[in-house]
């Protein structure tokens, strides 16, 4: 079985799951590094598998620019190339195509769009999407959606849902014909849009329902609608789509969006927000945010996060991190990235555990309580 | 014993000996990698052992200036700050003072420098170098020196070469009323110097040996001069300086170059050459120098180097690390940068045994025929 759901929280939607994949298993909840360009950014794969990374994303979108599928194919897929033998997601391409706004022209047959490395015009359709994946040999493929920005007009929430629901059938016909490249087995999720239209989320999980995917995203969030709107959206979803398959909340998100997620039904997150904010010198504890260069930290033996276990925690001082992002260092990068990645993952295992517990919501309050604040010193 | 010399090659002046420092002893020829404001650039390290660094160099102008030696001994040395438990040398300063060109002001006390940081003024005396390189609680450290560029006047080099002497034995003096700050032991090297002057070298020599400092760098070197020369200038320095104390050549080199000085009786080597060409994309291997951005590399699955035993060679093809490149991910930096160190430490490790087998120039020869090469494919 692909998906074995292990236990469902008693005073909430919140699931405790087993995704089985030919790269390993995964529990979930699970957080998703997000490895870009065929690297989770400043991490080796030995860094991503000390810090317990099950699975990790990558973009299609940047990977088929960029060293390009076909080369992939030739290195022997994308775990050969990159040396990571877990497990791996592959988005559609339809949201970093989303991001390029004016570079990009959507018709029914898929999406017009300039590079935005050079400017040269390419056209992401359902079968080369999919075409891309299979090169890649991601364990998960994402079918292309198109993704409505906030705020959206209802008719074009409508038209975009159409789309997304027929490339969807073109996506699941064509991938049913096909044997996998690799030896390993590829599961396609379909992705659930529809704005923050109620009515029309519902059209669209319905319908992809009847395609019978083996897991459902729901993308279309986090794009600038507000908080509340995003979880009463998720947790509409969750409501629909079926009990017995993962779901994944694309794109989202901050250490507490994921846990409102997880209480609303969500098992599968990811987000650059842990990568991306530890480049920036901020990092997430126990006791709550940390920006490494304030001057508090200047003399500070103590460790990032006292009750962390990852390397930088066991290591080195938040007075050496500081001097590390003071002098530009590459390590800073690399020891803030292992530490963020590991509290994720930590927070994920955390969530689990009070799921399997039956006490998802008590353990959520109480931990909220300390990782939203922002650590004085 | 500080030094113990093992064995002299039969057909040349090549060295084989043990430094024993309170953090490890370390078999030379030994090559120390240049971790200048606290870190080797782009490793961790755990980094760092794994290509079996046993000596690293810190820089005592940097961590002056950033974060600040005073800094560092709240955090208890440098060692700690670090998390590095193996050897560690700090240099004088006097080079990086030297590099400021314009900033820097000599007379007999000190040097006179304006900060490269943010315009400051500063002086360098033989006492300040010495007391900021206890507080970085470095096993090695060095006596503040005067560089003379290439070329000097005669005249130049000889009353730079009497400051250096002076300095030197003012920083004997103080250094043998000191206790060491954190119980490990702390050894002060002098620095020859003199450019390209025999007779002054010579002269420059025999005072500081008279000091009797437990080991000597030959400074003032791979400054412009030509190469014939540096190695000419070496060669007359090792046959002055004691047999049985450790030879430094300051600031040396690719990887030909220290073998031709090893040749000639020099014990120790740093250099930057190794990590800034690995962060340039220039790697170093058994078959000679490879450009990782070079198109030739696109689709290559081999390994950098397939008789390498580093993490990156055992785990990552060429094509890859072209792609980090050319997508400018951290990961390339400190993959390519691995794999240098590794290559130093290698080179080095199997020029003692050649020593120790009495062939070295013969083994030297044969290397140098293939890694002085430039890889094709």
């Amino acid at each position: 079985m692909f998906f074995d759901l292990k236990h469902t929280d008693v005073n909430s939607k919140a699931r405790a799951g087993v995704l089985n994949t030919d790269h390993g298993s995964i529990e979930t909840p699970i957080f998703m590094p997000v490895g870009t360009q065929g690297t989770v950014k400043a991490l080796s794969p030995r860094d991503l598998k000390e810090v317990n990374a099950s699975i990790i994303l990558g973009n299609t979108y940047h990977l088929y620019m960029r060293p390009g599928h076909r080369l992939i194919e030739k290195m022997g897929g994308l775990h050969r190339f990159m040396g990571w033998d877990r497990a791996i997601l592959t988005d559609s391409g339809g949201f970093q195509v989303f991001s390029l706004k004016e570079l990009r022209k959507i018709d029914d047959e898929g999406i017009l769009f300039q590079s935005h490395l050079d400017g040269s015009y390419h056209k992401f359709t359902p079968q080369l999407v999919l075409e891309i994946q299979r090169s890649l040999g991601s364990d998960i493929m994402m079918v292309l959606d198109e993704c409505p920005p906030y705020p959206s007009t209802r008719d074009y929430a409508l038209k975009s849902n159409q789309l997304t629901i027929d490339w969807a059938r073109q996506a699941r016909e064509i991938f049913s014909g096909w044997q996998p490249l690799y030896g390993h087995r590829q599961w396609l999720f379909a992705i659930v849009q529809g704005g923050t239209f109620k009515d029309i989320r519902e059209q669209s999980a319905r319908a992809l329902m009847e395609l019978d995917f083996p897991g459902y995203a729901i993308g279309g969030l986090a794009v600038g609608e507000p908080k509340d709107e995003m979880f009463d959206i998720t947790d509409f979803c969750t409501e629909i789509l079926p009990e017995q398959k993962p779901r994944y909340l694309m794109g989202v998100g901050m250490p507490d969006d994921i846990l409102e997620a997880i209480e609303r039904g969500v098992d599968m997150f990811d987000c650059v927000i842990p990568t991306r904010n530890a480049r920036n010198g901020t990092v997430f504890t126990t006791e709550g945010k940390m920006v490494l260069k304030s001057a508090r930290f200047k003399e500070d033996t103590k460790p990032v996060d006292a009750n962390c276990q990852c390397y930088t925690c066991k290591n080195f001082s938040r007075a050496y991190l500081r001097h590390l992002y003071n002098a530009n260092e590459i390590l800073g990068l690399t020891l803030a990235t292992i530490h963020n990645v590991h509290f994720y993952l930590w927070l994920v295992r955390q969530a689990r555990k009070a799921i399997l517990q039956d006490n998802y919501v008590s353990w959520k309050e109480r931990i909220l309580q300390k990782i939203t604040r922002v650590v004085e010193n």
